[in-house]
């Protein structure tokens, strides 16, 4: 029996366990994970901080029992403080702070991400959060329930700050969004991003943009936060989320390489550099299935494909990762945003000829109630015509995160755009029309190419 | 300047007419259409007699003046009374009776299909229905307004009877669907016509199956419809939808050669046998993509997928069909019913050796609120593991239709069942979980497959 050590229990870590044990029911992996929390959804934090998540323990993927009775060992609160690759022995700390050795003859590391923090004053106060683990989670949601601030400033426009506006809102707190760039959502085009900001505002979100934080100054529990272009405004709670860094400096004392941003570097086979040890997920570069190179791009859904594939060759197997499309999904009040492939900036970075057009229609026949509209922008090679990306802006009844993924199905066999038209996709009048909005849409780039 | 007739004004002609302008705005076309109502959305009849469609004029994807500006010529309520191959002459009757010739170089023809009427006692009742073209939906909205019927009585558990329960009950009826098949809505699997059909019993909509219809009686107003198993069932309103057939007979008349059930034969450029002669939509065979061979499988996405592809090559152009998948969505109450490809049954039949797996799971994380069961069926094929079809059923605010669309993707590119866990999909968890539910489901196929 193989002994395979995985360390970190989030998406990667559980993944490759679970396809470890699946390929070869012999192995038992014993996952070494830093906090309490395994196979926790942590993208699902912000709807725990909402309160629509009645209990933060729903927001596991699977319970400690159900790990368990899936034939893995989880060593909790152990922190893996160095890897002797040349032993095949990883160094973990206990809870009660002793050192143990605990020997592989495969590892897996998915120590996934942790939160940029700015180099600013003030970023330490208390009232001033970072959100990636279920700690940060209930660091804020003490907060909010000791201290039942009225008023939130966030900053940072992505994701994490979208869906916390949101969240926050919902909690009745009044938010303001500060984002460095010219608009909020930076991961979509600008005119996608300012529907967003306006729907941002519409629910009564402040928005600022364009402006950089300088510092945070506490007044007894107030905070105020100041900025470039004389930026300033209070808040009683302050959330920084501008982004997060690869978590590598475990495997880089080990000798193991890492790339861009400091994540590990990785071949397909997610094989680090040094014999028997694989890494996955948000802690290393991704293979770009469009770009044909690796990229920093940390998502759920890639961390649990990549570690499915460590497991599965850790366990014997031989499989490869096929790639990323960056395909992407966000939820903003009654708003969902979602994009896959490239965009036309990135496309153009890339080396490709890009075309990009957007069309605007319903999202079903407009004579059946509830038609909501749909914003699609579609990029292509202007020479081979190949589909290169896709962008949908709509309300979230209106199939957006479902559609988008039937361009990631197209880019990932290589479609060109005119071929969308020959797809045969689903049709009744009160969830389309004849011919779905995504080939509305490809049709008008084929018409409009110029 | 191309003197090109279109006969049928409905999806497959209006797709045709528009798509010629498109390759050569040179072309004129005119339409030779029997009734008053250019390209009105027939899907969507169920929805005006609801109540649901507020104006029946809503039901036109185009209103007359848009065609018409279109560059497109309509000479609506004349019937094309018989084509004269050798002289490239259509014969025209207009609405005074009066007959004329149009001269073409290149025809198409888009006639559609017909509603079948069962050769049963009473089947010309007053208050019994077919529902296929405007004139009978008006006919049935009629008898709705000035009749005020309490019931209903739906001969056909097809999407139009599934359609119609829904819509009847609604309307305030007290509905019941016979249907001479084991389960309502045949074109998906046993298991889930059982759930439709439950879904109709939730909403009070009675159900029968395993019945043929014998007879109609009238008694008043009141109708008495008797079946096998000593079926007996009263009704203020019958309405009887059990399938249509081609509308050939006037292709027929000029030579043009028919096949499957007496559908247009056709080749994938949409040509007939006869020079210059197109045909499009519910009146011909189709070109089935994994059957790689015709059927007769009338669908709207099709006719507009064919009538553009007629137009195109009848303008000059030089396209072909790729082929139908057979995908189809159907919303009744709170359920959608999705399909696309291959049944276990229909592949077995295409000489496949299929591997059938059902996997039931939610549509997103359950910790979210709103959380709704999916139900997929994924066939695939025993040798080479690809995938041949898949059925969803779920609520319909489940993202049914789309993710049916990732399949029908999918299917379309050939892929294997075990690529799809190689799709770069999107997530969030209010609409999805990191390995999206048709995921899910191909990996359960994998792990199931014997």
């Amino acid at each position: 029996m193989k002994r395979l050590i995985i360390i970190g229990g989030s998406d990667a870590g559980i993944s490759a366990a679970l396809r470890a044990r699946e390929i070869d029911p012999s192995v038992e992996p014993t996952l070494v994970i830093a906090d309490e929390y395994p196979n926790f959804s942590i993208c699902g934090l912000p709807f725990y901080l909402s309160g629509e998540v009645s209990d933060w323990k729903h927001l596991a993927h699977r319970t400690r029992q159900e790990i368990e009775q899936a034939g893995i060992r989880l060593l909790m609160d152990h922190h893996a403080k160095a890897i002797d690759a040349a032993k095949n022995l990883v160094l973990v700390i206990d809870p009660e702070g002793r050192p143990s050795e605990l020997a592989y003859d495969r590892l897996v590391i998915g120590t996934g991400a942790e939160s940029i923090k700015p180099k600013i004053k003030g970023i330490d106060l208390p009232g001033v959060f970072l959100l990636r683990w279920m700690d940060d989670s209930f660091a804020v949601n003490k907060w909010l329930t000791e201290h039942e601030p009225k008023s939130a400033l966030i900053v940072g426009g992505g994701y994490i700050g979208m869906e916390m506006a949101d969240a926050l809102t919902l909690r009745g707190l009044s938010v303001t969004v500060v984002e460095f760039s010219e608009t909020v959502l930076t991961t979509v085009d600008k005119s996608l991003g300012e529907r967003v900001a306006a729907e941002l505002n519409r629910h009564g979100v402040n928005t600022a943009t364009g402006v950089g934080i300088e510092s945070i100054e506490a007044d007894g529990k107030h905070l105020t936060v100041k900025g470039t272009k004389g930026f300033s405004a209070g808040a009683d709670l302050v959330l920084v989320a501008v982004g997060c860094r690869p978590s590598s400096t475990l495997a880089a004392g080990a000798g193991i390489e890492t790339g861009i941003k400091g994540a590990i570097k990785v071949n397909r086979r997610m094989e680090t550099n040094v014999p028997h040890i694989y890494a996955a997920g948000d802690c290393v570069e991704t293979w770009h299935n469009l770009l044909k190179d690796y990229t920093y791009l940390p998502l759920g859904t890639t961390a649990h494909k990549q570690g499915r594939i460590a497991g599965e060759n850790a366990a014997g197997g031989n499989r490869e990762f096929e790639g990323s499309l960056g395909t992407q999904a966000v939820k903003i009040f009654d708003l969902v945003a979602a994009r896959t492939g490239l965009r036309d900036i990135e496309a153009k970075e890339a080396g490709f000829a890009p075309f990009t057009d957007q069309f605007e229609t319903w999202d079903h026949k407009v004579y059946y109630p509830g038609a909501e509209n749909l914003i699609i922008g579609i990029t292509g090679d202007r020479k081979t015509k190949r589909l290169l990306g896709a962008q949908i802006l709509g309300h979230y009844k209106s199939e957006v995160s479902k559609r988008i993924d039937i361009f990631a199905t197209a880019l990932f066999n290589n479609m060109t755009i005119e071929q969308l038209s020959d797809l045969d996709l689903s049709y009744t009048p009160p969830l389309s029309s004849p011919w779905d909005p995504v080939q509305m849409a490809a049709q008008a780039w084929v018409k409009n190419f110029s």
